[in-house]
């Protein structure tokens, strides 16, 4: 009988605690093995949880979990990162395997755990941490093993995604769009790691590492959230045909690795446009298998915790057996050496840029000169002659005017912009997004 | 080291002696295990191989390789049922692990070489027998095994899936859709096991044994074609909303298992609706996980042998520690009963039926009230005015009447049918299809 230890009770701990008893006769059918949840600890136990426990799995400190020898995982599932840092530093050091569903701790500080885990040759689970009930961990680590990975990308971002979609389906505005979403419990309340990007960049550096076999450097990811989006700027892209997503990139060049997340249009006949509302979605490029896509709910407690409890059969069984890490496909940082970061002004990519300019003749004449002289090449434009929505903040004429580019360099992109900028050629800080459609050059 | 032997050299062997030689040091990087492909058997040499191998590798009988100890793995990409039982039987009797692509195998005689390899101590690898390169075993096997599995169903056979897309975007007829698969590679020569449902049942098979826990008795397993499919009712379905595909469906009653496979209509707004051309998906729902999609490339040398190689290194992980099926987290039985089939006219779902009937007032009334009297509702009504493509065979004024019914059972409306072509209310046997859209009841 393997024993399991939660800490943290709240959603995704509950949704653990409820599939590891109710199911447990499923689990021990399928798995052959027996798993049996000991104990759990939370900080506060004088709460209502979905899934009540008897008291005696009830654990009022730490050290009764860490201390026990009977404990052989712990599932970490209390979030934040120092606290979660200590419990899977002191379980690793303790010979107990560990589930952790903290994608924050595995991004910011995943090389100190899974090297000291190596060295103790302990287990760490983690497919809850990415995409939820989606087992993208698997597919990558051992179902994809026999490709090179080239790029990795989706929405990883429930919350996000559905704020998309309402601004999108409805017209909503992104304030409108977030209240409603806070309203249904998509969203938090404080939403700003969603909001921001943050949640996702932490998800596409764990999947990154995976892919390209190494660890990489939390803060050098190039992040940008959604809080600025204005929902003229989907209007506008649907006409060109894109759908606007929080994208989560990860591709592999030859001598770096770019990893970003931020607001990306996409071709809206792209499978991944048509993922709409909470639902998660990884897209995956692997030389031999082409494109491989897997979708389905990123977040909540039982689709999360479907996740843990695949972690924690898989370990239970290698724990039957008597082995560790040896068993594991493949390690997290395979190529056993850290991953350069594409430095923002490399990105090479195509951008829709809306200029708010004056309504006067040969504005688009100048500003096309500008991007010709920096060798950036014009795909469509959309000059509408009657105003939108940009009325009320000025009694001139004005006009959005988009630009959507060929592939082009951020750096030079940005060259542009400020020149088009210094030149009062529009009149406000233009709205730079990303589109993500490669093209033959 | 471990040797790997490949029997078959086809277009599934060719991929996978590529991906082994070419990608040899990308394997070892990843899963820390030296894979080495040691012999392939195929009856004839001589001819053009897309990735000819070097002369030591090539053996002439196949006993070269059952008997030789220095292989661990037998990759069987031979194709067929006998000659691949044999050679599978053989292998693990000589206690060699299997890796096979081959569904109508395991299909049809995946009791006899489980059961034998379960006395072994043997493990069979069995990722590519269904989807190609998408890791749709593992993720039911290990990703999804904390979930009572209530329906898995998809689009599992390309080539109906690429001519369906042609039909339905191009309006093109069956016959000249099949063609231009032929042409472009999509379908072989002989495409009957493709186009009658059979390959597809196959794979549903599996997936159904895997999900439900038990083995089935294939030739019981319910399977319709896509021969016959006119492209007038991918027409009319559209106009009620829905898509047209070669569905795989299989259930999870309390006392038995539905598995069928048949032309159906599904939302146009369904994910699977939106998978076309040559692409396969797989839907699985879950009670913890919800809805769960997987796609990606069912067929093809690469994508196919990126799953067979996939098996191959957990497979060799697992001999490098001295293991077997142990670390197996689910076995394809896990129920260790078999499955009892429902029977056909037990089936409970939606229908699409198109009758042809003379232009006469009064003749909906009269089949509505046959619907009626076997308690049939009908959900939707498709009465055209103009005759539809079928006056050529007839100078009498036709017209296609199409209803669609709510949920019913396949029995009820079989006798309906009966007693409306009894009573002379159609001219021509009426077209059934059934529709994938479950209602609240």
């Amino acid at each position: 009988m393997i024993n399991v230890a939660i800490i943290g009770y709240g959603i995704v701990g509950n949704g653990v605690a409820y599939i590891l008893e109710n199911q447990k006769n499923l689990l021990k059918e399928k798995a052959n093995c027996e798993i049996n949840l000991y104990k759990v600890f939370t900080r506060n136990w004088n709460k209502n949880f979905p899934y009540p426990l008897k008291d005696e799995k009830k654990v009022y400190s730490l050290e009764e979990i860490i201390r026990d020898k009977n404990v052989h995982i712990v599932v970490e599932v209390a979030g934040g990162i120092d606290f979660p840092y200590k419990v899977i530093t002191e379980a690793i050091k303790n010979g107990k395997h560990v589930v952790t569903a903290n994608k924050a701790l595995l991004a910011e500080k995943g090389k100190d755990v899974f090297e000291l885990a190596s060295q103790k040759n302990i287990r760490i689970g983690f497919e809850a941490a990415v995409a939820g009930g989606i087992p993208i961990i698997k597919a990558l680590r051992e179902g994809l093993i026999a490709n090179n990975i080239k790029k990795v990308y989706g929405i990883l971002n429930g919350t996000t995604n559905y704020i998309l979609t309402a601004m999108e389906s409805q017209g909503k505005s992104f304030k409108q769009a977030l209240k409603e979403a806070q309203e249904k419990g998509y969203a938090e309340a404080d939403p700003t790691l969603d909001i921001n990007g943050t949640d996702a960049a932490h998800k596409i550096s764990i999947l990154a590492s995976l892919s390209f076999g190494g660890f990489l450097n939390f803060s050098e990811v190039y992040v940008e959230g959604i809080e600025n989006i204005d929902t003229l700027d989907i209007e506008l892209g649907k006409e060109l045909g894109y759908t606007l997503k929080l994208l989560a990139i990860a591709k592999s060049h030859e001598k770096d690795v770019e990893v970003r997340v931020h607001p990306t249009f996409l071709r809206s006949d792209h499978p991944l446009s048509k993922v709409s509302g909470v639902f998660n979605a990884v897209m995956v490029e692997g030389d031999n298998v082409g494109e491989v896509m897997l979708q389905g709910r990123g977040a909540g407690s039982l689709p999360t915790a479907s996740a843990v409890v695949s972690d924690i059969v898989n370990i239970a069984k290698s724990i039957q057996i008597g082995i560790g890490q040896e068993i594991e496909v493949t390690s997290i940082n395979w190529k056993h050496k850290d991953l350069n970061l594409t430095k923002a002004k490399d990105f090479f990519t195509r951008y829709y840029i809306r200029f708010t300019v004056p309504d006067i003749t040969g504005i688009l004449a100048k500003i096309a000169s500008v991007f010709a002289s920096y060798n950036i090449s014009i795909a469509a434009v959309i000059q509408k002659e009657k105003v939108v929505k940009l009325q009320k903040e000025s009694s001139q004429h004005i006009v959005p005017l988009v630009i959507l580019t060929h592939t082009a360099s951020e750096n030079s992109i940005q060259q542009a912009i400020r020149e088009i900028v210094r030149n009062k050629l529009c009149l406000k800080k233009p709205i730079i997004i990303r589109v993500e459609d490669e093209e033959e050059i």
